[in-house]
């Protein structure tokens, strides 16, 4: 079994939205969803620019998709040779994982049209595309191949103002709407054979048509070099973007294949997870490892990651919390420069973030639940529609769900703890810290006849159960958060004046005294039978099963959670929460409480988010329940190979790839199964191997060097690199 | 015009919910809905219970409707003659205001059958009814006259084990299901003719039947005594019932209608307003105090009034708001013992209501929302079904409408204010105002880093928009209500030992000095252009008028309130809130800022609720706008004449009279048209007599003394009577 690739056969128009994800190319600028070359829009093809987003009139905001450089039709003898054309009696489509390369193969009976492609992890600008057509019936071929409009948008059009040009190169530029932001699109083609030439310029793009008569077995090779730069990356992008491709096409190829490879190449060695003894879970894991890796901002280092990573617009291209939650780990254990430039972006726009707690009337940096450029807040009142009244419905995860800038405090005192690497926090991130530390101070609630702080009106983890009152996890966290902003004054022992002016800078000296005391007073979570209630009143709501809860639908694409929603009301819940703060801060919850905790959630739990079975398999692994964990380890890491998840929240469609179980998949494998923890700078294992696995090897850094990890059945062990 | 009665001619069975609230007749310890007297349950016939209430099943909680003793179906040569059938050729129905006497005339061609009944004001245990048929063609007639237990229930049946006993007077007794009172009638008949008689009983329940030979031309008179008592009334109240009837019958109809005619006449010479200059308004007005009057507790010292009268079983028969700040007014200010009861109620429920705090995690008392005997609270999670799915829906009245126990208090202290009577402070009123005030201290929230207290997480008066921070009105009566607490030092200023005494027991010392730093520090209200903000974040709101919002609705019935109503997310607001407070604290509010919350605030209001139209009324005769005021005082008087409010919530009926609006029309004509104040315990006007009347006057008790307030547009003035 070729534990590094997907392939599939057959082309279901049904399966577009799906294949699109499933067989993405993306190298962290940008992302090329895996539909065929010839794909019109209603098939989702889609060229998703990382970080450049537009709003049009009144819908929500969304990143903005770029003319599809790497658009190819073929006819022959005036016949369409389209994947999903009554001619097709074969087509495949696959992706390899090691190198990120996108193949397909169609026999149309005359003609069987092969071809590779690949977003150059090289060169981010760069996408390119290999076509070879075999011909076995003489006529007369036809190649429209350039750059079209054509293209997927939920909320578009974003681009308008199209301008064209054709030289050696097409040209496509445009602005999007709401900032003006110019997308270049240029495009190069080399070809093994003579053709009559000609430009064609419409409303659905700009494109060179290559006629030519043909013998029956005759073979045409087409090479297509696309490149995409925007007015974001520096000047005159539409000059970049032609030199960029010329460059391309002058080097051939091969050699932009080459360094491709090298570059992916460069990326295992410093993070493959090797797993012995189960194909289906090497093929899992080569899966998240693939989709996370290739999203991952690498020609920038201020950049984060969107929750569906670069797969389209859903979930307006947001970054969430599955950055510091389930993106990070990997990252800052493997690839540190990753998880800084996640972090980054979070310093960056923490002016986004201040300016939000202002909103609210509260102190502090109050982060966007789902942060664009900037930090602005993407999430907007309204986030789900009502399938039976078609209304938008209030939600609550924009104001509400305040462990957001917790969670960003706890990741960037872990990047330090891990790394040893001080200067993040002193290029910003104590500072980030602190103003986290202090919304969490002015958004807690003391009462005048009580010691206890409580945390009112929130959302946690599990978003089934809105507007709750001391959510076990959010207080959890944010302890963590005050204990951060009390620790920096150690982490700066040696420099304590520059400690001081931060202090002094931020006006900071009494609110430490409060946090301090908050810190102390703050709610700690409350057991019955040694299970945790998730927040207050959750033990009092209707404890029913799961499939109870489920038959209540009226509609499949029914939101569960709110006051209408049929989970709401009840005990079941989205995803883990109680044990995700388990997962989480492991040393505070001893393994019998972890043990009776898990057996009271997971049976509740939907797992209707991608973040939860990582967090139920964590727990498993510690638990010391490894064959719990397995179930759970596979569906995390095949979810981007099956399609699954949620593709529905309501009437808005919310598919793509899932980089948060990718993460997740790295988590379970790493801090699970092998029991990974860092203990004051140096790796440890708690291994917990499954029995499915003999052997599990990956690689880590940690304290500024290289190690490998080995688990097997007899214990594990950490090498030196 | 007769501006002392309503009659309705004809008979649609579509009305007879409605016809059974507007002619209604009641005595406070029991409500007979006004169907003709062979009314199945079909047609919503009751005799509603005050201060009986059974659940059964899982179903909410409701008050009890008792067996129906004055059911009486004539026959004349087999054919039934009853308002509905085919052989009616016309039908009037009718309710005097003055005397609470309901009559029917309904002409069947051979037969002309009239009646007059009414529940008695002098006896609080009887009903009586006399019926006369006028025979014009000759044939057998029968009458069957009995205790029916065919009645309607919305959530019954409640009774079972019905025991039957027929001598001189039928008996009938039955048990509730959930607290096993029994519920007896009995009945006893006098005619003046004579007939065969024979006793039959039946599931439907026990009747007597009269079979006569008539003439044409004959006339027959039956006169129908009916009394009701439960075990809570005292021991054995089967033969309690049975004595009643038989004294009832012994002293004639007559006698009886005597007694009771003389006991409404007291009622109305405390407390009648005279309006002159419109028959309309004089016709509403009359309904309006017959309607408040007819429902008031007289037979008992510690009971209320249900939100919906004892027309029936909607609101659950519970003792809401409208107790303290629309019957209350009235009451207050014409009968004070019955606003003495209305208060003690809450003083007996104290217990309830501290048990409701602790239930939720605060301490002092917390007062039901929806209050049932003892300060049960009978407002369950799901107050609403939506239409769409069926589901009920939560609602949060029952846990966040906090100003229900500020209500309390302040209506507590108004008591003191305006009869100068203490001994409701001392006999429990005291201890009730401390207790509500360590819950606004209990429920309040402070910040760390800031010195405002504020109350989040509350539902105002307008009930569209649940959950929301810093109701102007909720945190206005609260401030009130630790007002109150703060100056019991100054009412017991003469034994300071018996004030001194209470705090001990309540051990309430330390929180008195919390409630006088939480008076200073609790947030005011916040202003745009002068208009006070109705809760944080109100102003954000969609704003859009009201025809858009209701243009929304899919469904006539849908809830229009919480996040997924038509008006929750927008500026639209069901009932008076900001303009509710402005009413209730006049010194607060200059002129012109009244004006301008009005003006932006009216338009905006649905007016869904009776208590609305009141309070714009009063606020708009302070402004000088009268003419404003009166639409709202005809809106507000005739609502149970013309049957009016809304009947539907979500899926649940809610139709009945409407006390608080007859509370309203008085608190219009006597507190904003006579613009009547107390000012240290003297009244004093300041009139702002609409065009429409020439002349107001209408008797108060002030002070331990009764006067009479004239108005006409020379002025006002007071007399001692």
């Amino acid at each position: 079994m070729d534990t590094w690739s997907l392939e599939k056969a057959g082309y279901a128009p049904s399966d577009a939205a799906a294949d699109g994800n499933r067989f993405l190319c993306a190298n962290g600028y940008m992302g090329l969803r895996g539909v065929p070359e010839e794909a019109g829009s209603e098939r989702f093809p889609a060229v998703t620019l990382a970080g450049v987003y537009d709003r049009r009139e009144d819908r929500w905001r969304e990143p903005v998709n770029a003319p599809h450089g790497l658009t190819v039709w073929v006819s022959l003898n005036g016949e369409p040779m389209t994947a999903d054309g009554t001619a097709t009696l074969r087509h495949t489509v696959g992706i390899g994982y090691r190198h990120g390369l996108w193949r397909r193969e169609t026999d149309f009976g005359p003609l069987l049209l092969r071809s590779t492609r690949f977003a150059s992890m090289a060169d981010c600008h760069l996408l390119a595309d290999r076509m070879t057509l075999e011909v076995r019936e003489a006529g007369e071929v036809q190649i429209r191949v350039g750059i079209s409009t054509d293209i997927w948008d939920i909320n578009g059009p974003h681009l308008s103002g199209f301008r064209f040009r054709a030289g050696e190169a097409l040209r496509c530029e445009a602005e999007t709407g709401e900032k003006r932001i110019t997308v270049a699109v240029s495009q190069a083609v080399q070809a093994d054979f003579e053709a009559a030439e000609d430009i064609r310029t419409g409303p659905d793009g700009l494109f060179r048509v290559l006629t030519r008569s043909v013998r029956a077995g005759e073979s045409l090779t087409l090479s297509v070099y696309a490149a995409v730069f925007t007015s974001q990356d520096g000047p005159e992008p539409g000059q970049a973007a032609e030199d960029a491709c010329l460059r391309a096409k002058a080097g051939g190829f091969d050699a932009c294949l080459r360094k491709h490879r090298d570059a992916w190449e460069a990326i295992w060695r410093r993070c493959e997870v090797v797993t012995e003894g189960d194909d289906e879970a090497a093929l899992a894991m080569h899966a998240s490892q693939y989709h996370l890796n290739c999203v991952a901002p690498r020609h920038a280092d201020n950049m984060s990651i969107p929750a569906r990573g670069l797969s389209g617009q859903t979930y307006k291209g947001a970054v969430f919390w599955d950055s510091e939650m389930f993106f990070f780990p990997m990252f800052v254990h493997t690839q540190p420069e990753i998880a800084r430039s996640l972090l980054r972006y979070r310093i960056e726009t923490l002016p986004g973030a201040l300016k939000k707690a202002e909103e609210y009337g509260y102190r502090g940096a109050f982060y966007a639940w789902e942060s664009q450029e900037g930090g602005r807040e993407g999430c907007t009142d309204f986030n789900v529609v009502d399938v039976f009244t078609h209304r938008p419905v209030r939600t609550y995860f924009r104001d509400k769900q305040i462990h957001i800038s917790a969670d960003i405090a706890y990741a960037m005192s872990r990047y330090y703890g891990i790394t040893g690497d001080r200067s993040l926090l002193e290029e910003g991130g104590a500072r980030v810290i602190l103003e986290c530390a202090r919304f969490c101070l002015s958004r807690a609630n003391t009462h005048m006849d009580s010691d206890e702080a409580d945390y009112a009106d929130v959302i946690g983890p599990d978003e089934y159960h809105e507007r709750v009152t001391n959510n076990a996890f959010t207080n959890r966290i944010i302890l963590s958060c005050l204990r951060s902003a009390l620790h920096l004054r150690d982490v700066f022992r040696d420099c304590p004046e520059r400690y001081d002016a931060l202090l002094r800078e931020l006006r900071y000296e009494k609110d430490l005294e409060l946090i301090r005391s908050l810190a102390a007073r703050i709610r700690g979570p409350r057991r019955r039978s040694g299970v945790i209630e998730q927040f207050d009143g959750y033990f009092g709501l209707e404890d029913c099963p799961l499939d109870t809860v489920r038959g209540r639908l009226r509609d499949p694409r029914e939101y569960w959670g709110g006051d209408h929603g049929v989970a709401g009301t009840t005990q079941i819940i989205k995803q883990a929460d109680v044990i995700a703060m388990m997962a989480l801060f492991p040393d505070d919850f001893g393994d019998d409480e972890v043990a009776r905790n898990w057996d009271y959630y997971e049976p509740r739990t939907e797992h209707g988010s991608s973040l939860s079975a990582c967090m139920y398999a964590l727990t498993a692994c510690r638990m010391g329940r490894p064959e719990k964990a397995w179930d759970l380890f596979m569906k995390t890491a095949s979810i981007d190979i099956t399609g699954g998840g949620k593709q529905w929240a309501g009437e808005i469609y919310i598919g793509g790839t899932h980089p948060a179980s990718n993460g997740g998949a790295w988590m379970i494998a790493a801090l699970g199964f092998a029991g990974l923890r860092m203990k004051g700078g140096v790796p440890e294992l708690h291994p917990h191997l499954p029995r499915q696995l003999k052997r599990l090897t990956f690689p880590i850094e940690a304290g500024g060097r290289g190690w490998l990890v080995e688990v097997t059945h007899e214990g594990g062990r950490i090498l030196p690199r």
